[in-house]
């Protein structure tokens, strides 16, 4: 695992914790609450694959977790020994304190705290062939994961997240994810900054609105592209709406009047990318 | 709201409860259980707009509750005298005792409960337009709601779940499909069943599969269609993968090695249904 990044901090230690009062315990539990990870500006992720993947891309692992049990696995060891080198703590713990942490039945063996890391309005600036996607109001985790996983399932950039949105660290949205919150860039502004990006945008700005007029298979997608979904129940907020240089609509046949947020930003894409993307690559 | 079906039922009656304690709240709370689910064949759906639809649309409403403070709206007067003429009595809480019952913070004012309706396998007679879905041991609720929402949406005929799967009438897949429960057909079948079923498909049996070598946007899906989609983790079993017709890829650009189940489910119906579906429908 290639160490790429400057390493300003000692080298960290290795924490044998079996009491569910032990402090560092219960803060790493603690990140299950949005103001926890606002204060702390971290998160938890899930799973060995995961977190050695996040590790290797440079992300700043502050905390280590794995089971006691697959302590001698080489896999989990290298990792403890890179986490170490960087100046994160390994914390071994029992598979019952894992479950408390994390809040499930059947827990993944090795967990991460990272550092939170979000992508500055002025560093979006994107090339002919750039998507990003940018949310408004959208309120379920899940949701977000997903949108993020299907962003990095069609190289797209990142995504921003516009006005009062959920929290994209928390466990749900990460989880959902599964593990794309490390290959995409991630931006937060307000409708303010936001109005400002999408009026200056090179290329195509595009939502999709119920009212729109325009199929959205008959546009010229000409990049760099911004897609625009509103929120899951109101849609996009007229000001919104009236900002995005073109406004397209799904068309539907049966009984349902909407799709799930997260499937009509994945038709989106796959139809923006549609001359972009061959099993061949 | 016309009443179209045989009322072989008494008409019911209004119950006015106050306690968390009487056994009618204790049965209607049981139904988040599966178990108790399957043992008595009903189901939860939340929403004064869904619970009427579903009554118009001849679905056997068992109960309908509602707060006290809806009373008087004229629409929950007509879905409450709609639903005793049917012999489903009427159920007037508090909004607390709603919320228990739904285990919500913010509980809708209304909500119904009704028997569990599902398609026979012989009963599935796909016509040349027909598009069904059949899921592999799916095993998250929001997935499998939001995948009957999907198919609504473009207008395919139902889903077929095979083998274990979760139950489509848990409150959480209920909640997902946002009223699609009640439009489309809904199979369940073993394994064996189904690939007889598959084997005698008289269209295109079509599976998405990493390994398929055809680029999904390529193929002629000749109706009716069958499109087989895999678990969330496993994708296809081998079995099942060997007896669709055909076998498909969607294209991945970036890091992410699969997409959500309910993504790719959606991805690949507006493609089957391309030709189809217009926003002047």
């Amino acid at each position: 695992m290639a160490d790429n990044r400057p390493t300003p901090r000692a080298p960290g230690k290795v924490l044998h914790i079996t009491s569910l009062a032990n402090p560092v315990v219960k803060e790493i539990r603690g990140l299950s609450l949005g103001k926890n990870r606002k204060a702390s500006g971290q998160f938890i992720a899930e799973g060995l694959k995961l977190v050695a993947e996040a590790v290797k891309a440079g992300w700043t692992i502050r905390r280590l977790v794995h089971a006691t049990r697959v302590t001698d696995d080489p896999l989990v060891a290298q990792l403890a020994a890179t986490t170490r080198t960087r100046g994160g703590d390994v914390v071994v713990v029992s598979e019952a304190v894992l479950g408390k942490m994390t809040r499930r039945e059947n827990p993944q063996t090795v967990l991460g705290v990272f550092d939170q890391q979000l992508t500055d309005a002025s560093a979006i600036r994107p090339g002919p062939a750039s998507v990003w996607v940018a949310l408004e109001q959208v309120r379920d985790p899940g949701n977000l994961g997903t949108i993020l996983r299907t962003v990095d399932s069609v190289g797209a950039e990142g995504v921003i997240l516009v006005g009062d949105t959920v929290d994209p660290f928390s466990m749900e949205a990460v989880r959902a994810t599964m593990g794309s919150i490390f290959n995409v860039a991630l931006a937060r502004m307000t409708s303010e900054a936001f109005a400002k990006l999408i009026a200056a945008w090179p290329g195509t700005s595009v939502g999709t609105h119920l009212a729109g007029a325009v199929d959205y298979r008959t546009v010229d997608y000409k990049g760099p592209v911004l897609l625009v979904m509103g929120a899951e129940q109101a849609g996009l907020t007229p000001a919104l709406a009236e900002a995005c240089g073109r406004l397209v609509k799904i068309p539907m046949a049966g009984k349902a009047d909407s799709l799930n947020l997260a499937v009509a930003t994945g038709v989106m894409l796959f139809e923006i990318r549609r001359g972009a993307l061959s099993i061949d690559a």
